[in-house]
Order: structure tokens, then C-alpha cells, then sequence
């Protein structure tokens, strides 16, 4: 088994303990407060980790895109729930044969997306579960009003080759449970019961059982950890499993530093933290600039600094795009290489 | 061939005719101003593209990571100029076994880097073209000053195994001259002649001919263009060839739309212009954020808004991140598609 030491840089690792206990942690949270766990793969994008987390409790995964599902399903996860709006005739035939093989189920949020569901659900013969995705913040998709999903509840209703599956929404706030009770009180007087309300964001996870709408829970990057979850409360930096190692090939003056990972290794998202990242070894230190192969780094505040060889740890913002810029993820255990894993979904986008 | 409106979205398309313009205009004009034309493949990181760009002219391409140096010398490219610091020894050693199969030159900014560099190379038995690099404004990589230059090339030249290669800086601006003709001169004191000066940047690509010392002149992103190259003057809108196709899944307020392309297909690269991306059919639209899988549009200003399922055309702000998101590009030609390239060197970050 290859040393940490031996890896070239930059390369994306994981600590396999602090992952397993991530995926254990969040479980036994869901579990004891009676919600479904369905993580979502976008994230990490690799199978084997889908596996770790169906195995440990997850009544199935989320893809957000209908390849990435279609890549889970052909490693043979049979539960995928696609919060996503499928457009066009030539992804819904690709959804109705990935129907045909697994449990699936989807959303829409406009009457055209599912006028379209429908007609395909009948040309292939099945029953396709559409559930409706409300907006209570992020300004994305989503319903603007529980009126609205009222209408598009019936719609769904209206159609026998559709199952009205329930209601979604990404992320939660004190909005969503008031947003939901009154969607349920219209959907009551229609006949039209919901019994699944589906919550994400690995920020709120922990205040999940504080909703009392809420029966099935999406969390991603809960799996890798990121500088964003921890400034969130939702992990702890020593909790956090995702890691990007980088070296330090220039040291051009006194204090500015070049590391060997840049835009392509950690993106550009900053989300509102400081720096593109945080260096392990050099807490004071700022990543300053990304460029796509070259990190910039002002070391000035640090007591020491490095020398041109030295490798650092970086703790990317984002967690879930550094899970996409990389062709494999390097599992750790006790410093060893335990696992090479292809990231079987990188890329996945249509 | 499949028709354009055949590609499922997102996708990232080249338009063939403009590629092959932006080519041959960039190579007319190295080769009427005697510079030598190198360009950089970071932007596509296709062998196909870089064998159009070697077949107009290009003495040779230049990569920026070795792990991309390598797949395109196995695609049969055979002069490969390197302007980045090659640390540790698993690297140093992949980059001799490289340099002993293709005409290779790399770059070095720092007593350290040149020391690896010559080790290797008397390991090896070969000897290893080395240039400096140099900054006169960036503030990434590079020798601060022209004393630091003649200190380097000092050091490269004593090593047997090192060849001194000349200069190299990116971009170029008015400083850069001035401080190569000071670096030479000290030189030129030393008996060590400069015979190569590299300037890079598609920006300022059209201003090459005003630079006196430049010899050598690599650009990467004019081969693809993107809303960045237009600001600087490089490319108009109509000669960028590259351009990511999407769909509007969601229209959730009469002014909000939503695309299913999202930084997975985009990036998060600002580069200080206002929005994502630019919107062929909807010039005042404005990509407000962008998360991974969708892409959020202010249609507010525009006469008439699309409904979902419409399709849109976007100039990305930064063509070179595109370039590393997809995992093939497509090729169109009269609105056919022409060709499917595989992204070959898609994540060779190492």
C-alpha cells in the first residue's frame, strides 16, 4: 500500500475513518428522529461511497442530474430520487427506461415539465412518482406558493400514469414546515394525501428533527466536509474527510507562496469565506488567488513558512465541485492508501 | 450526423469554421511578425486541436502540468515547452522519461527547482532545456527582478546537464521588455545569450508585435474565446467558437428563469464581469448565481422571456475552465455536428 508521502500532487484524499463516521454519525441522527436518510451522491459522484451509505441505513440515494442516476443504477444502487426538472424528449426516454430497471422518482415545478412526465410514463406503460419542488429561500426552482403546489398536485393527480409522490424543497429554513402545512391543508380538501416531505442541505442537518413536516432528509457534502459545513456547525474541521495536498513550487518573495493546485483543483467558489481555502499546516495563512493550475498564497502572517518541496493540506470552501474536478479520490487510513476510486460520475450532467 | 438541436444539454460545442479561423488568423500574424507561435492546450487539452494548431504552424504547444505533456507527446506531439516548476522526485523522474521521447523545455524560478532539474537530468543521462521565469506584473510565479534572472540562468548554466532556454513571462506588458533587456544585458556580461523570450496571453496576443524582445508567444484561450478574450479587445463575440447549450427547466417567476447548466458546466469564474455567462438569444439577461446542476437568469429586462424548455446559447466568461468541465467537446459545422472529441487531458492536474 502506497504512503501518504508517495502521492503526487495535487491529489484529492480522503480520511476513510472520518468519512465512515460522517455517514454513521448522520444515520443514527436520521434514524433515531424516525426520517428517511436518502444522502445525495452529487457530492462524491462514486459508487462505492453510494454503497457505504445504503449499507450503514440510507433508504436510497438523490442524484441531481439523470446520468449521474443512470451511472449509480448501472452499479446497481435501485432506489435514485431525481430532484430535478426533466426536459426534452430525449432525456424522458432515457428516464423512462432507467424507471424500468429501479425504484425511481422525480420532481417538476411547472405544469409543461410535467405534461411531459406524463406522456412518457404512458408511452412506456409504467407509473412514474412525481413529487413537487416548493421554493421557502433559495430563489432556485421550486413553487413559489402553496397555492401554486396545490395546482400542480392535482396536475399530477389528474394523470394515471403519475403518482403525486409528495414535496421537496432545498434547503430548509422556518418557512418550509408553515409552507408545507398549509400545501397539506389545500391537498386534504382535494383527496390528494402527502406522505413524503423531503428536506436537504448538510447546513440545517442537524436541526432536521426541529421540522415537524419533514419525513425524508438529502445531505451531500456531510460525506466529505468542506470550510462551508464548518462554518455552518455542521462539522467539525477534524470531522471534515476531504482533503486536497498540494506543494510548494514557488516562493517568489518573502511572503507569497505557489502552490501546484489552482481553479481546477479547488474551483473558484468562494461562498462568502475568506481565501480559496484553508492550509492545515499554516492557519494564518491566506489563499489569496487561483489561477487554473497555480495557487497563490500569502504566508505573511505565518511565524514560519514554507520552502519550495513543501506539501501542504488544503481544506477546499466546497466540497461537493472538488468532488468533480478530480478523475479519482484517494482514501486514507492511518496514512496508508486503502482505496483508488474513479469518479464514476464526474462530468455527468445531462 | 445528428443535428444540433439533436445534443442533449448541457453541452459545450465548438463551432468548427470559427476554431479554425481564430487558428489560422493567430498563426498569419506570429508568423508575419517573425514570433514563434506555441500555444498553450490548457484550454482544450485535445490532442485533435492542438495537431490543427501544430499543422498551421505552431513550432510546438505548450502545456502547463506534466501529466497533460504526457498525453499529448502519446498522441504523438513532439515539442512540448513546460513553464511550470517540476518539484519532488516521482515527478522529476516522469518528467526525464518524457524528455527522452520528445523535444521538451521547462521552466524554473528558484535554486531548488534547478537543482531537481539537474539531478534528474544527469540521472537520466540527457540534457534538459531550462528557462526562467520571470514577473513583471501578475504576481504568480517568476523572478522578481532582472539580477534574480542573471542568478538563475548563472545556476542553470552550470550544471552540464542543463541547457539554458532564455526567458518566459505571463502575460506581457509594458514592464516586460525593459526587464528582459536588463536581464540581458547582465548576461550578455556573463556570455550566456538569451535566444528565446516566451510572452504568453491571449489578451494581449494582437499587441505581440509591439513587444521588440519577445520571440516565442503562446495563447491559449483565443482558440476557443469567451466573454473575457471579447473584453480585452482579443476576440469579437461572432469569432469565439466555443459555446455551452442549455435548457430552460424551470420558470418559477414571470423574471426568473432556470437553465440546467449550472459551475459543473460554467465555473464560478467572474473574472470581474457581471454574470456567469452571456446569453446569445437574450443580451439583457443577466446569470445572476449558479449552482452546480442550474443556473439562475434574471429575464427581467428582456422584451420577451423564454418558457421552459427553450434552449439558449452561452458565452462562458472563461473558456479554459470549460474546457476541463465537460468530458468530450462537440463539433459543429453548418449546424451538423462534425466531430466528438474526448477532453484526453481532462483533470491532468499531476
Amino acid at each position: 500500500m502506497a504512503a501518504l508521502e508517495d502521492l503526487e500532487t495535487p491529489v484529492a484524499v480522503i480520511d476513510l475513518d472520518r468519512m465512515e463516521a460522517a455517514i454513521a454519525r448522520l444515520q443514527e441522527y436520521m434514524t433515531g428522529h424516525k426520517i428517511a436518510n436518502r444522502p445525495h451522491i452529487k457530492t462524491h459522484r462514486i459508487p462505492e461511497i453510494a454503497r457505504l451509505q445504503l449499507k450503514a441505513g440510507a433508504v436510497g440515494i438523490t442524484c441531481q442530474k439523470l446520468a449521474e442516476a443512470e451511472i449509480m443504477a448501472d452499479a446497481g444502487v435501485i432506489d435514485i430520487f431525481l430532484p430535478y426538472n426533466i426536459v426534452g424528449n430525449a432525456k424522458l426516454v432515457r428516464l423512462v427506461a432507467l424507471a424500468k430497471r429501479i425504484r425511481l422518482s422525480v420532481t417538476a415545478d411547472s405544469e409543461p415539465v410535467i405534461k411531459g412526465l406524463a406522456d412518457a410514463a404512458a408511452g412506456a406503460g409504467l407509473t412514474l412518482p412525481v413529487a413537487v419542488e416548493f421554493d421557502t429561500g433559495l430563489g432556485r426552482c421550486g413553487a413559489q406558493t402553496p397555492a401554486e403546489v396545490r395546482e400542480l398536485a392535482r396536475i399530477i393527480a389528474s394523470f394515471r400514469k403519475l403518482k403525486f409522490a409528495g414535496l421537496m424543497t432545498h434547503p430548509h429554513n422556518e418557512k418550509s414546515d408553515p409552507f408545507v402545512a398549509e400545501a397539506k391543508s389545500y391537498l386534504a380538501h382535494d383527496g390528494i394525501p402527502v406522505e413524503t416531505v423531503s428536506y436537504g442541505s448538510t447546513a440545517g442537518m442537524w436541526q432536521a428533527h426541529t421540522r415537524k413536516e419533514v419525513t425524508e432528509y438529502r445531505a451531500g457534502v456531510y460525506v466529505y466536509g468542506d470550510r462551508d459545513s464548518v462554518r455552518h456547525g455542521a462539522l467539525k474541521p477534524n470531522e471534515c474527510a476531504l482533503r486536497v495536498l498540494m506543494t510548494v513550487v514557488s516562493r517568489p518573495t518573502e511572503d507569497r507562496g505557489i502552490l501546484d493546485g489552482g481553479s481546477k483543483a479547488l474551483s473558484s467558489d468562494l461562498l462568502g469565506l475568506d481565501g480559496y481555502g484553508a492550509i492545515e499546516e499554516y492557519p494564518e495563512a491566506r489563499i489569496y488567488s487561483l489561477s487554473e493550475e497555480h495557487g497563490g498564497v500569502d504566508f505573511s502572517k505565518c511565524g514560519k513558512k514554507p520552502k519550495v518541496g513543501d506539501r501542504v493540506t488544503v481544506l477546499p470552501n466546497h466540497g461537493c465541485v472538488v468532488g468533480n474536478l478530480f478523475n479519482e479520490m484517494v482514501g486514507l487510513r492511518g496514512g496508508k492508501v486503502e482505496a483508488t476510486w474513479k469518479v464514476a460520475a464526474r462530468g455527468a450532467s445531462k
